[in-house]
Formats: structure tokens, C-alpha cells, sequence
């Protein structure tokens, strides 16, 4: 197995992506060969500090750097030789097996929906993050690739998500729910009624509408979402263990006895604060391209790079994609075209003959990839 | 001042509304009357376990009761001695000055947008909470009347949660933020592109878009954003603190010496829950319809009830809802059809004869009405 990562993305790139990757090297044994992605002199510069296992990293140049503010997909167009596209076309050569990046989360996206593609039968890509709850680590899609969902596309997000928590989060029938303002099926927007409907009659193990308030409680395993509502949640999460932090301490400060008290606690609450640090997730997997790419935070840290390289190699050797693409042609044989089951289900066989999955020829500038900005 | 409580709204109606009306009336000696409009019976066998603050509770009865589950506007149209009904009828009449109900949400928004009507000017109503963050109390506005706002609808609770703030939460020049996945103007969708263009030409003091790691910094005193999102995290707040503390309880039951900080640190843990709790703030403005209405949560205990009088009470003695009718009325005088404003504005003048506020007919069945489901 080889992971490209994208060497210059990310805030603190290259030195936290470098140190990432040597510790990636060494806490992963399987992992073939990682292969950073970048300007050469400067991540063997970084290199240097570093004892590398075994020739297991390699460097791979490349001139350009797509910057964090830039407008994704003219980046993507105008920079062929930039770190981020250089990494995806290396998976689309299969050159490497899996890229990681923590640069422009919009270049990621652009770049590989327009140089990888789609998996087969999927219409739209999802950003998914696991976080923990009170019952276990859970799972949201979409955090930000799509801010105007239509209902295929929540539940294709819904088929993707289940997958990466059966396999990678270990639960054998995920519970599935939909993020609404409220429990009946005629709440929310027009697309989340559209979409309740078709998770309903999916066979998934599909819980319903959930509200704000369950989403930390760990009643779902996959939570379905838009991309801007997730996003905003995804940014909140983040805020929310620092902003409890600072009360605590602002309150501490005012009694002497319950200074005493929280350094007594201070295991505990570094225990919190590890269970709830984004580093442990690393990186957040972008679901529904053909090939597993992990998008990492901009401030990651090595120990996040680390751990985004963990998910890179987790999807590949679970074969997630493999997997989705199965489910979704499995779905696409049993079901006719206007979204009712055919008798195949009802007889309770599947489809014998899945398309094998595949790599597909990227899509070029056609009008489906006009919501790319 | 006479305020009229909805005696039959919220799970634990009558007689948590019952006891928050008598803590009121105790608590407010401005408020000359509360008036609780429900089961009479019911109603005066709970007032008959308090003493009463010299005459200054009545009841008012109706038979009817609108149940938490019900269609909102189904309910109000059949329902019409229901107690909601009947409260926002006084209100009509001006028979009260302002009405509470912890009741039915949807119900309460279209029992005010129907029997009511709209502000002058006015083309949704907005529900707005407040909230704490690192730097006092802000105020977010909507959070679950209009899922799907235009961006008039949007700016416009902007002008209307500007001024809240300003007279309620006592903040001189306070800065209004929109919700939104990233800080650029061109972020979010469309709606959110409109409205960051009218706010930033509007004159209040408008600090771009704020994303969910800002919610609670307390960057923005009024933060503007859609219902959808806004019901969404208005309920994660109600769960987050819940959630940690379930954490931290988790965490200390591992270790002794942390369960003896934990009892030294104690104070600081309920001074915190206390400053969270959505008992604090009350009840929720309904900001945009004819006359001061105040949503209680469901669940509201008497300390809640107790608290959204005092907001309706503050509402009645700030004249929001003048204030927000004269500021309205003003913009429309400034500003031409398209938007664009007009000589008065950089002249520096404004209109001098505001229409004067009064409480208009209420619509009927008009078409304008038809987002209310």
C-alpha cells in the first residue's frame, strides 16, 4: 500500500506534514511507502531532522502550491503542478492507493471530483467526519462538500456513510439518522421530506429524523446532513470544548478551593479534552470520488497528519470504495427509475452480477459539475 | 403592564405556569396584572397552593387546549377558545400588553402571524433566543419560525435583533453577523450572498459573515442565519452542556482523587450549568408580529415561566416593537424600490415623520400566508 500526501497543504506545511508522514512510517507497518508531495528541497530539508524507516517515505516534486484562500477550481485548472493536483493524479494513475491533504478543502474537492471522478452511479461527493458522543464515535456526512443537497443526493450520502461506519467504526447494523428540525416526517424543507421517504423504504436501518440535541447523545451512528448545516456544526464542535474550557477557568479563578479541586481533576479533563481533539479523527474522508482521498484540517499537527494518514489506509484496506460502488449498483439493479423496488426485492435476491468497481474516466468540464465553483 | 400566560402551555402546564405567574407578580411589581387564560377550574386549584400578590393574577378561561403535537394552523383555525387563541386575542384587543406561551411553537407562531398579523414593513416573523458566550450575552434570530428565508427576511431580523439587542441587552453599538461556512462574501449559498450584500450597505454595524466556531466567542452581539440551522444549534446548545457533564462524570467515577476535586470544584460546575441554562433567558421573542409574544421552551419549569414574563415585560417597556416599526418605516423612506438608497440617506437626514405604530388588522387567508403550513 502507497499514500501520497499533499506535502504543502495545510498551515503549518511542510514541517507538521513531514513529521506526520516519519510518524505515519513508523506507527504503520503495512503502509508500503508514503509519498510526499511537493516542493522537493524544502520537505527534504525537513526530511533531514528526521530518521526515515526503511526508504518507506519518498518525495515526489512538484512546483506549485495551491493556497488556502485561493477559488478551488480555478486553482485546480490554472495549477497542474500544484502539490494537491500532482497527489490526485498519482491515485488516478494508481500510481499510490490513497492522497491526504490538509490544503484547501474546496481544491480537494475540485480537484478530485474534476481529475478522479465520481464512483460510478454516485452524483455527488460528501465530506464525512467521525466525533465522539456519549455512546461511542459517531459519524456526520455532508460537513461542507454540498450546501444544496437534493434527496438523491442525502441518500446516496446515507449509503456511503453506513458503509465507512460498518467497516471502520465497527457496528454491525448502523443506525441511521436524518439531522431535522423536528421527529415526524413532514418536518423540514421540501428535499429533507423527499429524502426522509427514501431512507424510509431503503432497508437501511434508518432511525428517523434526529435534532440538534441528539447529536451528541450517539443515537445515530451515520447522520445524515447538508454541507452548510454540517459545516457550521463541524466548525461549532470544534469551538465548543475550548469555549467550555475558558468558563471553567474563569470560574475556577474566583475560589481558591476549586483551584485545589481542578488540578485534582486535571486527568479527567485531559482526558476529555484528548477524547474530543480533532487530531484523533485526523482526517475526514471525502466520500463518493473514485479513490480514497482524506482531507485534513489546515492547522493540522504532525500527530493529526499521522492519524489522517491512518484513515487513508484504513479505507483502502477495507476497500470502502469497493464496497460502494457494489452497494450502489446492487441498488441501481434492484430498483427501477422512478425510485420504486422492483420485484427482484420483493422475491428477496439481489443483483448476482454487481459491475465490477472501477476506476472511470474523470468527467471534463460537463455541465453535471456545474455546482463546482 | 398586563401580561397574559398561556396557563395550559408547555409539558407541565398548568402548574408550572401557574407558579412561574406567582414568582412573576412577586418578582415584578411593575407588572400590574398577570392574567392566566386556560381551564379555570385547573387553573384555580393550582393558584389556591400560593399565597397571590394582592389581586394581581386573574384568570381568564378557555376550554380549549392546543396539544404539542398538533398542526399548527389546523389547530389555530378549529381551536378558537383554545388558551393560546384566546391569549393572543387579548393581545388583539390590547386588552394585555404582551402574551407568553410555552406551548405548541409552530401553533404560537401562526396563532400571532394570523390573529395578529405582521409589523408594518414586516414580511416574516423571527424567532430570536439569547445566549451566552465568552463575552456576554448575544441574541441569534431565527431559530425555527422561517426554514426557508429570503434574503429580505433574513436582513430584516437583522434590524429587528440589532435593536433587541440594543435595548435589552444593553450593547451601544452592537455587531450583527451573518451565519454563514466562511468569511468571504461569496460564501454560502445564494440567499446568503444577497443578504451579506444588503447588510453590508444597511449602516448597522454589520462584521461580515461569523462561521459556528464564533457562535459562542461572543464576536457578534446578534447573529443572523436561516431557521433551519438556527433550530438546529439552538437545540446542540441545550444538549452540549448536558453532554459534557456526562463526560465529566464518566471521567472522575475512574479516579478518587478527581471525584474529591471534582466536590471542590463544584461551585464553579453549577455556576456554569446556571449561566447555560436555558431557564436564564426565559423565553424566546417572537420578533415581527403585532404585539410583544414570548415562546417558552416545552419543558419550561416556574423559574423559566417567571423569566419569559420578564422578557415580555421588557419588551412592552423598551417599545420594541415601535422601535422596530419606526426603523423599518424609515428604511422604506430612505430607500428606493431597488434597493439602492436614496439622496436623504447621504444627506445625512432622515425621514422625520415615521408612520406612527399601531397594531394593524390582521391578514386573512392571504396568499402571503401561504409559507405558514
Amino acid at each position: 500500500m502507497k499514500i501520497a500526501v499533499d506535502g504543502m497543504g495545510g498551515d503549518y506545511a511542510p514541517q507538521t506534514v513531514v513529521e506526520g508522514a516519519v510518524e505515519a512510517a513508523i506507527s504503520f507497518p503495512d503502509i508500503q511507502e508514503i509519498v510526499i508531495v511537493g516542493k522537493e528541497a524544502a520537505i527534504k530539508r525537513e526530511l533531514n531532522r528526521h530518521k526515515i524507516p526503511g526508504g518507506r517515505i519518498a518525495v515526489h516534486h512538484a512546483s506549485e502550491v495551491i493556497d488556502m484562500g485561493e477559488s478551488p477550481v480555478r486553482a485546480i485548472k490554472k495549477k497542474k503542478d500544484s502539490s494537491l493536483a500532482v497527489c490526485i493524479d498519482l491515485l488516478r494513475r494508481k500510481e499510490v492507493d490513497a492522497v491526504i491533504s490538509a490544503g484547501n478543502t474546496g481544491a480537494v474537492v475540485a480537484a478530485a471530483t474534476l481529475n478522479l471522478g465520481l464512483l460510478p452511479g454516485i452524483k455527488r461527493p460528501g465530506i464525512a467526519i467521525t466525533f465522539p458522543t456519549l455512546h461511542g464515535i459517531s459519524l456526520a456526512i455532508d460537513v461542507g462538500a454540498n450546501i444544496n443537497p437534493a434527496p438523491e443526493h442525502l441518500f446516496q450520502y446515507a449509503i456511503m456513510g453506513e458503509i465507512y461506519v460498518r467497516y471502520l467504526l465497527k457496528k454491525k447494523k448502523p443506525a441511521v439518522g436524518l439531522l431535522n428540525i423536528g421527529e415526524e416526517e413532514s418536518k423540514g424543507t421540501e428535499v429533507l421530506q423527499e429524502t426522509y421517504r427514501l431512507l424510509r423504504d431503503s432497508g437501511i436501518n434508518f432511525i428517523g429524523n434526529i435534532e440538534g440535541r441528539d447529536f451528541f447523545g450517539g443515537k445515530a451512528d451515520c447522520i445524515v446532513c447538508d454541507g452548510f448545516v454540517g459545516n457550521v456544526i463541524l466548525k461549532m464542535i470544534e469551538s465548543v470544548i475550548e469555549v467550555f474550557v475558558r468558563l471553567v477557568k474563569n470560574e475556577i479563578k474566583k475560589d481558591y478551593l476549586a483551584q485545589v479541586g481542578a488540578f485534582l481533576c486535571r486527568h479527567a479533563f485531559q482526558s476529555i479534552r484528548r477524547q474530543t481533539n480533532y487530531e484523533e479523527a485526523g482526517g475526514a474522508p471525502l466520500l463518493g470520488v473514485s479513490g480514497p482521498v482524506i482531507i485534513g484540517h489546515g492547522i493540522s499537527s504532525a500527530k493529526a497528519i499521522r492519524n489522517a494518514i491512518r484513515v487513508g489506509a484504513n479505507m483502502v484496506e477495507f476497500q470502502i470504495n469497493d464496497r460502494i460502488v457494489e452497494e450502489i449498483t446492487n441498488r441501481n439493479h434492484r430498483t427501477t427509475p422512478n425510485g420504486s423496488e422492483s420485484q427482484s426485492k420483493t422475491a428477496g435476491t439481489v443483483s448476482s452480477n454487481p459491475t465490477p468497481p472501477s476506476l472511470p474516466t474523470p468527467p471534463k468540464d460537463s455541465e453535471e459539475l456545474n455546482w463546482l465553483k
